[in-house]
């Protein structure tokens, strides 16, 4: 139940008048961290949905330490915080291209049957993948 | 064929760190404008969705005058540009609460069948409250 | 320190292919109910900034009850948590036409001087409009 | 004056409740094409705005031709029009990773005195990369 790592750039939409990234925008990162990070386990968020599965998030909590600049090179770290059930969590820091923490998250994630809308188990090859 | 005024106020999460509204939200504003435009006939673009109609945007074109800022209250003028067959184009100017013009914008969208992903005709209960 | 109520329309742009608002897209709606709450009490966050007042965000927590649709209805109630010091905090709660609870949110800012970049505390007019 | 290419995965939040990346969001997809144009040139647009020249974009057009989908990878393509003088123009293309065209696209921006907020020329470092 490793950890992801995975880089990217900030974008100048994502910057807001007060010159930093506005803080809504961090949501679409941490979402980046935790589709990577299922990609480096060979799974793909895009097959699962299109197998039926969607995966709401149930909860969302970011603590803010420093701000992210502009063209600033970011890395998100994503990291599963217990085995998967009904619901999926994962822990998140934030880090610029100095090293300097940006900010922590946690997010809750239901796995959820596209048709019915109900609540369902993490699927078998994702629990399979794990135990590798 | 009349034209709709429809008035919003500038969300911080908007501006860029020019200062300014970045270029690219203003596509939002066009389609608050044409929406508001169909609900002020007595249809609503959502309903027109749940009944299989889709309107995908096929060409968006923005000319920027004068930046717009935080908190403006702006208003979007939409004007249909002629009957509607298959596609349906419209004429948009954006101003703000001094009655300085912003943008020019124009926009076509077509008609498509929700199912088939086809092109279809303007629907009649359309032309019919446009003849009204 | 009392609670303000604010509604607006979820925009097509908010939405994303689950058919339901981005989950990130919500932090906008909780800056539009605490903007809207200031300038309940006769104070605009635009002329904040402007003389010299910053109010960054650093922490951010929402939990998701229900999917806010396309084209809903919404109202954020915003609610003063205590009396701000060198931070604020506020409670949220989103709800739709229907009355159904969407989410519930709390974030924290922190008053900032724009040209040190250093915290300062509540501003005295702010603090005497919440006595009124 | 060279064709640049850059390749970008499509984000969750850049989708709407068509299934597709919604149309506003291409603008951020051509920023991201003239932003690696100049970096693949040796200059960053950040440096440019930190010493005092700014790049407001005056006009934007984009012919949509195929839907951009969840997870695509995608490539925008950027050449510049013509040397620059008080404006800068670029034409776009995007394609997905079957090589089908999605869009094509034109912006025109303008050199712009950041502290004046007056139009300036092409810087001459600009230029002159432009000759090498």
């Amino acid at each position: 139940m490793g950890l992801n790592s995975y880089s990217f750039r900030v974008r100048y939409a994502e910057t807001d008048q007060m010159g930093v990234v506005y803080h809504g925008n961090y949501a679409q990162y941490f979402e980046l961290g935790r589709v990577e990070w299922l990609r480096a386990m060979g799974i793909t968020y895009k097959s699962m949905e299109d197998n039926g599965i969607m995966l709401p998030v149930i909860s969302l909590h970011i603590n803010y330490k420093k701000s992210a600049l502009y063209d600033d090179l970011l890395t998100v770290k994503t990291q599963l915080k217990s085995k998967p059930m009904v619901k999926i969590e994962f822990d998140y820091t934030l880090i610029n291209e100095s090293g300097e923490l940006l900010a922590t998250a946690n997010t809750v994630l239901a796995f959820m049957d596209k048709k019915t809308g109900r609540p369902i188990k993490c699927p078998d090859y994702i629990l399979e993948k794990l135990d590798d």
